[in-house]
């Protein structure tokens, strides 16, 4: 086998992730980032609009704690853990499986089984 | 001097504090809190009603953190500490020093002094 043909096969290669898969996931994984902060922004409307008591205030801040902490530890654009991600981020109705496709078999696979989890 | 008159004189006194002292401790106390919350509800409602983005509900929790925090810490009904809370309370313009009349005039002068420290 032709080294040079190898090493032109893997171009762009990120742990396992071709070039063409790179594209989509950063698309799908923005998408679901759109939409969850979209969701997010009604709700804290919703709640703001139905403050009465101080007590709604400190559960505006308790819930906003918790939405902080879930997104920022969710949203992990790192190759080696898109597969969790993109499974968490499924299985939470941010994203849909058919909109991840153009993934190989095999990762859309393992997201729709770890979704179900 | 009859004991009894002292004792009776001093009923109710705690830490300085007559009776009417604190009933009206306790009137203040709720005013300053119950204005300071109806701030707090509208500065939540302005800037809710101007989130566009992610950050934008970022700082809002930052804001509330910090707010939650000041006043946790600041509404401290324990007499031993009630000159300084007045005192803040003034300062931050929850209270006007008019409203604490009818604490004795040391008391007054130590909370205007505080307060514009």
């Amino acid at each position: 086998m032709d080294v040079r043909q190898v090493e032109s096969g893997n171009e762009g290669i990120e742990n396992g992730w071709s070039l063409q898969e790179q594209t989509i996931a950063h698309y799908c994984f923005d998408l679901a980032y759109e939409r969850e902060i979209a969701g997010l922004m009604r709700s804290v409307r919703d709640r703001t609009s139905s403050i009465t008591t101080v007590d709604d205030i400190w559960h505006l801040h308790d819930f906003l704690s918790a939405r902080r902490h879930n997104v920022d530890g969710k949203y992990d654009f790192r190759y080696p853990f898109l597969i969790m991600v993109f499974a968490q981020l499924v299985k939470e109705g941010w994203l849909q499986l058919q909109e991840l496709e153009g993934l190989d078999s095999l990762k859309r696979a393992k997201i729709a089984a770890l979704s179900k989890m």
